[in-house]
């Protein structure tokens, strides 16, 4: 009996009756479950094993309808739902027994939206291929902590470098990617699969290899929940002072920050800033607050309220500077957004106002709304067109 | 009304009917729950609303005793326990409801131990300070792919460069840190808070600036589950090839890796290896590979098995190789085990071993057992040791 054997089971052992006794059930039954298991046809099975309960359902964005859908309760007190075939795409989801919101202990895979954990499930074959760790060269990824003198903080950011920066002496572009209210430094990588989109489109010569910073844009937090020196706090949707100026007024400290510290192209031309929601907002105003610094603008479901009624500092002279923007020019500047999205109509009357000017921009409309399936496609399809 | 809690307030509704329509709660109740709490004397109450449980308990290793804790339903359906004074640590547990296993759904902090996850909770005060993030100076930590043609393929790295870093010229010494059985390259990051205890203890100049490589001691593996190309697969204790001596075969790839990359002091007095369990063998094994390399040498609850009756590759020449190490000299062979440890006989029986060809090392017999626990008390001790 090989040593790496004996040892195997007098460690399962050792967790079995550490960590598992809380399970009270047979640890065979329990080792069989899959959950969830891709089919063929890509249609997914859950199950779950709870032989007590009343009613069980799981919920998902892989659902069609808003209401959870009953699971099937069958021998040996499993309970299991079938989807249809699903189309590619990285899906999240949860149970509900007897009225409990738990997550899947079959799976270990989960994400933190907020302050909501909840399983993921990648199903392939479309899309989503663009999202799975394949076999091809990865870039690296780090957490570093930057300088804020103007935010009083020494803060966390999250840089992914290409497959063979730190091998050549070149030097990159640079694209700024920013999250949602809620969100932070980790948000992109987490939820929009960021370094994968990366690796994959590099890989295919779809994208330019670039250097993506993907700052925490919450100028009060330091950084991500549990990542700072708040300790293991309950995440927060509004954080003070996230979208009245001070980030776009401290900016310039994370540009200097990279190009400082990275090889980057330190012009217009190398730089791109491309966000979503609260992002969206961000991004739109640091490009006219910097005019003339980046060539690429992406909005991707932009928390846009050009309502006059909203005072904030932040909107001090927009339309001066967004004439000055469009004065010094760009290469790009994209808005992308879906049919359903809350902000629907404050893009379109933004698009109104950016028409008036003659002020040029890429349109995309997509299907469905507010959701980090579409800020995925947006980030897809917006690489591609940098860089160039 | 500021446009960011507009834009809280749709986003919150979007949220709600979304994702936490599933709770079957009215929203109000279930935002009031605060668990766990940690209260002034560092008794912690943990708190789940189950208001159609029967039975809800708690286990964790918090706990004095193996069986969970019942919880008591109070006015609500909110289930609570309260702890006695808990000493500083950082813990994990789970709910059990009516038989079955459930995260906390107000904890989003939370660690995978191979295919477990469990919620976590930190108590400080004392040695979980070291694993808190304080306002210190924070080194960077990357997760990297380096090539191993031995294995026949790219594999993640994680690597820790201490603060400063970036800005000096100066070369700094390495930490090789093995991670256990069922482990990979996140796990002395995520259950060793490894970061967190470098960063203290850099900042308390109770340790030398360092880098820390976090290399897979798996060699089947391209990476941790999730995060390689097998995809969101279930994690398994034991693979293919751990203790046979392919991984002491082929670290050498790991160490030119890093000295190629970065400005390391690549002598045997700037190398330091030290690993838990699976991971004090392969350093009590790495070390007598390359007798010559290492100046310190930490095993952490080694496997160690020096019975005659195993047979594996790795154990040629054991002791002549041995008696090679010791002719070359190093400046520490640090040997720690708990008391309730399944693995303290073995240990006790290598040390007899040492002990008859004279072999130079330092014991250190803590309480406990087999635990994470021990292991992050291991490496706040052992680090301080280093590279004096």
């Amino acid at each position: 009996m090989p040593f790496s054997q004996i040892l195997a089971a007098l460690l399962a052992l050792f967790f079995t009756l550490h960590v598992q006794a809380q399970e009270n059930l047979p640890s065979g039954q329990r080792k069989e479950i899959i959950s969830p298991e891709i089919h063929a046809d890509n249609s997914v099975t859950f199950r779950l094993m709870a032989p007590n309960a009343n009613q069980v359902s799981v919920t998902g964005d892989f659902l069609a309808q808003e209401e959870p859908a009953k699971m099937t309760n069958n021998a040996g007190g499993v309970w299991s739902y079938t989807t249809r075939p699903l189309p590619s795409e990285l899906y999240t989801y949860a149970f509900n027994v007897d009225g409990l919101t738990v997550n899947d202990p079959n799976n270990v895979y989960y994400r933190r939206d907020v302050a909501s954990v909840l399983n993921v499930l990648l199903v392939g074959g479309g899309q989503a291929d663009l999202y799975k760790v394949n076999r091809v060269p990865h870039g690296t990824v780090a957490k570093r902590w930057y300088e804020s003198p103007g935010n009083h903080m020494t803060r966390r950011i999250t840089i992914y470098t290409p497959p063979g920066y730190e091998e050549s002496n070149k030097s990159y572009p640079v694209l700024y990617l920013l999250h949602g209210m809620g969100g932070d430094e980790e948000a992109w990588m987490t939820l929009g699969r960021a370094s994968q989109i990366l690796d994959n489109l590099i890989a295919q010569n779809k994208a330019e290899p670039m250097i993506v910073l993907m700052p925490n844009g919450n100028v009060a937090q330091e950084a991500a929940p549990g990542e700072s020196s708040l300790g293991f706090h309950k995440p927060q949707f509004q954080l003070p002072h996230t979208m009245d100026g001070k980030y776009e007024e401290t900016f310039h400290e994370i540009i200097r920050f990279v190009e400082s510290q990275y090889r980057t192209i330190p012009e217009k031309k190398g730089r791109a800033i491309a966000g979503l929601s609260m992002g969206g907002f961000h991004t739109l105003h640091i490009s006219r607050y910097y005019p003339d610094t980046f060539d690429y603008i992406g909005l991707f479901s932009a928390a846009i309220m050009p309502d006059e009624k909203v005072q904030s500092k932040v909107y001090d002279r927009f339309d001066q500077t967004l004439a000055v923007q469009k004065e010094n020019g760009f290469e790009l500047y994209w808005i992308a957004i879906g049919k359903d999205d809350f902000l629907y109509q404050a893009n379109a009357d933004f698009r109104k106002k950016l028409d008036v000017m003659d002020f040029p921009y890429i349109y995309r409309e997509s299907e469905g709304g507010h959701t980090w399936r579409n800020w995925r496609i947006y980030l897809s399809e917006f690489l591609p067109l940098l860089f160039k």
